[in-house]
């Protein structure tokens, strides 16, 4: 997508063919920043410091960083140590280990030399594919966006609401929620984004809202308690959010509150769609809320906002006494009765296992 | 309640007899501050830049108002002046009005020179009234909160949500919401509060945390988005809210938020309590969602987050980019279907008609 009108990947082969560049998504939305990683060591930290975060663009920057990772040593012994160093770095990544297997299986069989160009053609091909997929996915978005600014007789904004950033941040590009947006941005369709700050990382006021200023699409910053109000009085049309992962039967892992959305958009007749690739669907399971761990984080991220100071300095802030602890659990699960349907690359869907495998009959079988 | 182990109210006559003690609140949770207002400005400006706040303590803290505006000159024309300008630091807070006209109607028949002695003594009736509805309220929420933990065997803490901050220092003293809590936790019931954040302003995080540590009372900051996925993982025992209206067929205005964590409480059978004196409910209307409108405040408040940096300056931090607009709904209506029951000081009654009337007949009956 675009930054001051040049069209960006959240991460890119440099001019060398040999180095790595990314965008620095720690310092967003303040100061907009490329990262250049030279070798396997770069790219392990901008995985482990957030540089670089979204399931898509982690698997993207690990197979990255395992081609980096070969200009010291091509050798059987070193694709172990190239992988072990890239998976410790977020341990619960899927993706992470889908790419860093994925690279594995295509060079194990091949003579050291040869290993480094087939390496970077193979951690292009995972970029291009992540492209396509999110694309298609927005290109099906597109469709439902369309058809409710049809339902409104093409009369002001199709008011869209999101919840954290399944932008292009998170992906290689398009993203996943926002794709559906971007397309139809692109083909004309008056959109206002309202925006989730989404606590306690707050990707929605920091990642989500950069990008769609740097796109240009129209948007509001909202408190993550504004949106049950706002649907309550008729002023959200749809909401479109993300997810790390959907079971087989349309249950819906996300980023914390998206849960709370879920129940107002059906207690209001709102329409809520999850954007997803296939890929994060997990067969094995059914129930999401009894069969997914919740994985707790940091205190801190609730007991510190990092923002940009009236003197320019980006620094944390306490907003609580010194003594009071947090709980911090990071997902919730909506349940597929609250789902409208599911926005994948092969059409969108309903939200149960039989919309599922009308889309992904191999995996339903599988 | 406590600070550091002694007895407060959030407002207190000085030891001469003349000036007016609070507690600057805009300097919690990080600094705890007295303010000692010795004349009619200093009032009106506590008012107006919020060191205090909440409805039961702006009226307080009008009356006191009104009482130091007449050391000038306590004659007819200077009683029109010390309303006016009272009424104008907040024109819409309810309390803060009818504070003044209380002053105005028991002073205007009297002779000037009787006019401050009198005054004072309606000033500490005000508040002593508040107080004894308050301690009312926590009484009749004890009840409930000691009914919930025998109902677990009283094993483990009883857990209780609450939404930003209708303690003590909303009040004079006890708070609404909070008024139970502090009930249960001198009769040695076992509790757990989890705080909500309430972004914008944070009240939460500030506020209730502070009073809660202050206390003695265990808890637990959350972000507003979590509360949704405790209470469909069975964390949640109770909510209990404040409202600032609530409406004769039992809508109940509150921060905004309180919605969302309503429909939590109902999808997941969590029992959804709401705190208030009897004075605060709006016989004149019924449907709350059509009939009260929502103030929007300023864009900054969502905007920025004010807090303490690691240095310990208390600043504010931008966490948007610059060229981000916000929404700011301030208040959302719960209607009453999800709502429980209703904690007054004549006891806790169904969020209805019916309910309000068997409580309230002669305001009903108006």
């Amino acid at each position: 997508m675009k930054v001051h009108g040049k069209a960006w990947r959240s991460i890119w082969l440099a001019e060398d063919g040999r180095r790595v560049g990314i965008i620095d998504q720690t310092r967003l939305p303040h100061e907009f920043r490329v990262a250049i990683l030279a070798d396997l060591e770069d790219a392990a930290r901008a995985i482990r410091d957030m540089q670089v975060r979204g399931a898509p663009l982690i698997g993207a920057t690990a197979a990255y960083g395992f081609c980096l990772g070969l200009w010291d040593d091509a050798g059987d012994k070193n694709l172990d140590r190239i992988g072990a160093t890239l998976i410790a770095c977020r341990p619960t990544a899927v993706n992470l280990r889908w790419a860093v297997e994925r690279l594995e299986a295509v060079l194990r069989p091949l003579p050291p030399e040869q290993r480094p160009a087939v390496a970077y053609r193979e951690a292009a091909r995972i970029c291009d594919e992540d492209v396509a997929v999110n694309e298609a996915i927005g290109n099906h978005g597109l469709h439902l966006i369309r058809t409710a600014w049809e339902k409104m007789d093409r009369r002001g904004p199709v008011r869209i609401l999101t919840h954290c950033n399944a932008g292009w941040l998170a992906t290689v590009d398009w993203g996943t929620a926002l794709a559906p947006v971007y397309k139809a941005h692109a083909a004309g369709i008056p959109l206002l984004v309202l925006v989730d700050e989404t606590r306690p990382r707050s990707q929605g006021a920091s990642l989500t809202a950069w990008e769609l200023t740097a796109e240009g699409v129209d948007h509001r910053l909202i408190v993550d308690n504004a949106g049950g109000h706002l649907m309550q009085h008729g002023l959200v049309d749809l909401c479109i959010v993300g997810t790390d992962r959907t079971t087989a039967g349309g249950d819906v892992c996300n980023k914390i509150g998206t849960y709370l959305k879920a129940l107002a958009a059906h207690a209001n007749g709102v329409p809520f769609y999850v954007a997803l690739p296939g890929s994060t669907v997990d067969w094995r399971i059914s129930d999401g809320v009894r069969e997914i761990p919740i994985e707790e984080r940091s205190q801190d991220e609730v007991l510190w906002v990092q923002g940009l100071t009236r003197s320019g300095r980006l620094e944390p802030v306490r907003i609580a006494p010194e003594a009071t602890a947090a709980l911090n659990p990071a997902f919730d699960v909506t349940p597929a009765a609250l789902v409208t349907g599911l926005i994948t690359e092969r059409g969108v869907c309903p939200a149960s296992r039989e919309g599922l495998a009308s889309l992904f009959p191999e995996m339903a079988a599988a």
